[in-house]
């Protein structure tokens, strides 16, 4: 199985395209999308995306990640196995979560030529080369055939933010993404918030938003009141802010890079 | 074969994920979008949607519609047999219009977590309930597995607003919808209509919307000038208000909720 | 493999419908996405899609194209063999560019009721017509069991724009699409540009939007500064004109009809 996610949109041909060229090169492949939504560009939206999503796909996935704002410049293109998933995308950071967990057993340059299209354009790589790349490794072609091997330190990282604590008992870290529901999803995990609080994490803990406090962090939209914000573990097992039955983008006027706080009272 | 209706959108991971959780355990099953834009939270809509969609799969496919605002909350989720498809949804309406048309056959309230991830998250029902039940439904798991059976009465209903006669010459509905070409899809069956006005129905038939008459009921687009508005039987087999070459909703000024009117002049 | 191209949008479920009806006349068939957010009853921007679309799927491939403002009117259906593809559309232009190429080997009249699903609406052939048209040539009906050879001399043609040459060292062509990047998409082969320039093109080539000359034609995005203008040859093959890091469209105020020229200094 294959996975696409890029930044193309749904309004040009672009996604339809990939799907085209890989079922020219590997017939049966199924192809499924995570998203074609991410704003343009934005790498730290996109790895945010991807690291949500790739581990509810079978292992032996291929995940496809474009989101190439440097396409027809000297940004590599790397190909990697890790955790069982296989992984195409530029050399941007937008797989530095990823492969910076420790699991990657192989990662290459991918710069073979054979398994590009025969003409490859300046613009748009998603078609020229990920597309015909993932394919064949659907086929079977091992990843040591696409490139030499990449030092792993070697690779773009730094790209995208993460949450650090402030003290032992103030963690800060940011909005990365807004959601189709208006949710702000912050970059601050479950696994940090647990650091912090220990298991009775609800009663002692404060959420600001761009230092202003936000309501308690719940377990459920239902525990607060329509149009009360409130603060929660998203199902990316992430810190998201919210607000009961609206979008809290509007509401409390805030969106990528507004600046989170939690700490314990 | 599995459908999904979400109000998801297609800017996160959220119907990607559920695509993989289903391709992890049901490995063949076909799935289908049949919209993932729902309006946020509106049952209504997503109601409409799947009534005018699901008899155009083959029979025995499974229809997954998760316009859920109680996630998290004691709202119970439901699965059931109905026409030879089946259908998974949460108990708030949604399936209202297909579950009251006395051709249920089967219908359980889904509590049996062997057919979960393992993990379920407050918020995302979806990835951890829905998609898993649908895929085991898909491998043959028979719905009693899923839970105890439910009566239908105890079913919440009374959500989707329907048409009614307020005499016999006189129909009032509403607009529950707005389409991609901005046409007024109303709650206003064919079939009333016809048992307002019998068979010859175009020339004796006044629609009103917010209590203003627009056009005539025409059979095709084309039969009215371009700009002009036009009441017309849709492909849902529901009155639907346009304006020819343009936006009823911007043109008419109206939207959800706008009253209209069918009467015999 | 079935590829579909409609301007019918994702938020209702026209094209989950399509894809159900296909299944249920054709149920192993593939059906892939070329686009379904073409501009509404833009006959234009769909024709260029498609032109950039269809030839990196594989032969064999069936496109069915529903951009159908005169759908309900007497408007014809037309089904045709070019270059190894086969083409399902109205007749209304959307397929000039690719049966005005020279290659068809076969285009029919759709008119066998057979085909079609037992009732048809009149607002919606996608679902009722083109969709199961489509399904029955991939179980291997024939095109002449469709309805009787058409006079390619007879369709609609004369709908889209194409660039024309105003002296030899001047072309003139306009914007037919703005993509979801905000990059204007023109009319303008590369192809033509050639003839202008020979292969040395670079260097000697002014490129104008509306009246005004921006940057220079380049190879890469990343040959100008964040926030220029550029002109450059897309993945289409044809013109594009851009903004580094931005969305021309915004910037160079310009969109769909902008007039775009093309000379040598």
């Amino acid at each position: 199985m294959i996975t696409l996610l890029t930044d193309f949109g749904l309004q040009d041909e672009y996604v339809g395209v990939m799907k085209g060229v890989i079922a020219g090169i590997s017939p049966g492949e199924r192809v499924l999308d995570i998203s074609h939504q991410i704003d343009p560009q934005d790498i730290v939206h996109g790895a945010f995306v991807l690291e949500a999503a790739y581990t509810y796909f079978p292992v032996g996935s291929i995940h496809v990640a474009v989101v190439d704002p440097g396409v027809g410049s000297e940004r590599r293109i790397i190909a990697a196995a890790c955790g069982g998933h296989l992984f195409v995308a530029p050399d941007n950071g937008i797989l530095e979560g990823i492969l910076g967990d420790g699991t990657v057993s192989e990662a290459v340059h991918v710069s073979d030529a054979r398994y590009f299209l025969e003409k490859v354009s300046h613009t748009f790589h998603g078609r020229d080369i990920f597309a015909p790349v993932a394919a064949h490794l659907a086929n079977g072609v091992p990843l040591s055939n696409l490139g030499s091997a990449v030092d792993l330190s070697s690779l773009v990282s730094g790209v995208v933010p993460r949450c650090r604590f402030l003290s032992e008992i103030c963690l800060e870290g940011a909005v990365v993404a807004v959601d189709h529901f208006g949710n702000l999803m912050t970059n601050i995990p479950n696994s940090a918030i647990e650091r912090l609080a220990g298991p009775a994490i609800q009663d002692r803990m404060v959420v600001e938003l761009n230092e202003t406090p936000i309501g308690r962090l719940v377990k459920t939209y239902s525990q607060v009141a329509a149009g009360a914000s409130l603060a929660i573990i998203g199902s990316r097992r992430l810190l998201e802010i919210s607000v009961s039955g609206g979008k809290a983008h509007h509401v409390l006027k805030a969106g990528k890079g507004s600046r989170v706080r939690v700490y314990m009272t």
